[in-house]
């Protein structure tokens, strides 16, 4: 599996409405993308201290690359783009094949 | 199962054998600590050009904090910080509860 993992760090002053929406949205593509094989999310509960401010991570599971990238040219894919609308302070992406 | 996701970017110049000893005692916990359910990782393959420079990925799977706690303060835990001896310029951890 192709593991697409995305960190997201919400602008001070963001309202709980925005960020469940946005949550709720991220949540909903599994639903409509049927090349995500596998999703996951969740709010960070570290107790290290090392998390940089972000406090939402959802991993995204493709069998392969061609895959991913249908994922990231969908049209619901960057309709949820729309749904952060500016929210974000940062975003971190990492992605690995889960081979090891 | 609470996740523990560790992302790392090593201080340019790292030797490829110094990353590949690093790689292998990350990877040799999960035989020592009973206490790692499910355990994984890889280097970036993204294509967006967002992983702020980080190359690795772990994630650590444990069933509960307790256990979490028990990895943090294993000798084998701290031993594999030994290992790094400074090879790192970023780590980044966040922890979350696959509950969705």
């Amino acid at each position: 599996m192709l593991r697409h993992v995305v960190l997201f760090k919400f602008k001070d002053g963001t309202s709980p409405e925005k960020i469940k929406e946005v949550e709720e949205a991220f949540a909903s593509l599994p639903g409509k993308i049927k090349e995500i094989k596998k999703f996951e999310w969740g709010t960070n509960v570290s107790i290290e201290n090392r998390s940089e401010g972000f406090t939402h991570c959802f991993v995204v599971s493709f069998a392969n690359e061609e895959d991913r990238k249908i994922y990231l040219d969908h049209p619901d894919h960057k309709a949820f783009g729309n749904v952060l609308g500016g929210s974000l302070d940062k975003v971190l992406v990492v992605d690995y094949w889960n081979v090891h």
